[in-house]
């Protein structure tokens, strides 16, 4: 059966997803790297950088884990580029370059549609205009049978959530305070009691929260 | 030389310290017990109540380092009780009957100052309006060299915060989503700059998050 599943999405200690302030030198705005430098460091990153070596240890069977067994992910707009409204810069194709690491269909919601943009090595970005359960409906018939990954950013993920369409969500919460950008978990109450939850610190001092539909 | 110190202060994934809607039955809100779990189970926890046994890990270890070496507690009004604007009720001692944990003098921050009530065991409950500075150094002054507990809820504590008060913040992160309530970290941006900084995952499933100043 064809699960949805978040992998990797770092938080702060004050729940936010990313920053304020995003621009094309700043995905993440005012936060920088502060939430993504223990992902910096495992083989995963590394790897999809070009490059050798990495840590090997939970972050990295963590990090690791986000790849095998998904179809196709879906993906906020923001998390596609910092154009806003109407696009005004077709040749924007998203901050991976040509070969972007996903490798499968990614659906970009956006409520600016606009024609596919087909990458080197697989990857396929779609921009749909579509509700949470319209994107998956889309996003499974596209994955083959594979799960599919919600990709974030945080206000997607969230609307996933809201819509309980979620099945395994790995989040890392980072022991720092970032004060202001877009929380993950706003309108979540309770959320706890839908999953199956487990914490593990690592010693680069983050900790991987997992849940997993009960 | 006396040091600042938060103990046992949980929050939720979503940085609330305390929920929405305190009142005499419920001093957490909405919150109710979720955000206390861990530390009900604790030796220390189940001492205060005057009975035996609890766990004895390092949820209890960190549980029972709050006293060691206190001498005064600055609380907020609310964590002293659910009543708001002048005090209508003088009876009203605390939620924690004629015997509280405390052993100390407590200075409970107020507009509304009455005079100070002496409890047993040691405890008494001084009711100051003062800015966080000027509350330490009373609390200073009655702690007799002794260390000063900032006894919560998150107001208080992020009040501290924000004045560059606290040496040592234990913090409790609780795998659970309020939604609403008192937020610890608004306004901290930066916050673990300040901090030597630890994490540790136990198998109750709360992460401690230690922040010691460097």
């Amino acid at each position: 059966m064809s699960r949805v599943r978040v992998h990797n999405f770092s938080v702060s200690l004050d729940g936010f997803g990313t920053g304020e302030g995003q621009s094309a030198e700043a995905p993440f705005g005012h936060a920088g790297s502060r939430l993504h430098e223990w992902f910096f460091l495992t083989r995963t990153f590394r790897a999809m950088q070009g490059k050798e070596g990495g840590t090997a240890g939970v972050d990295e069977a963590m990090a690791g884990a986000w790849r095998a067994g998904i179809g196709a992910e879906i993906m906020g707009r923001n998390k596609f580029g910092p154009q806003r409204g109407p696009w005004q810069d077709h040749e924007w194709k998203g901050w991976w370059g040509p070969n972007p690491p996903f490798h499968t269909p990614v659906f970009v919601l956006t409520h600016h549609p606009r024609p596919s943009v087909e990458m080197e090595g697989g990857t396929v970005f779609h921009f749909v205009e579509a509700d949470p359960a319209e994107a998956l409906r889309q996003a499974r018939e596209a994955a083959g049978g594979l799960d599919v990954r919600i990709g974030g950013g945080p206000s997607t993920v969230r609307a996933f959530l809201e819509a309980d369409l979620i099945d395994e969500l790995h989040v890392v919460v980072v022991p720092i305070v970032l004060g202001r950008g877009v929380r993950l978990w706003d309108g979540l109450d309770g959320l706890e009691d839908r999953f199956r939850i487990e914490s593990v610190t690592t010693p680069s001092g983050v900790t991987h929260v997992t849940m997993s539909r009960t």
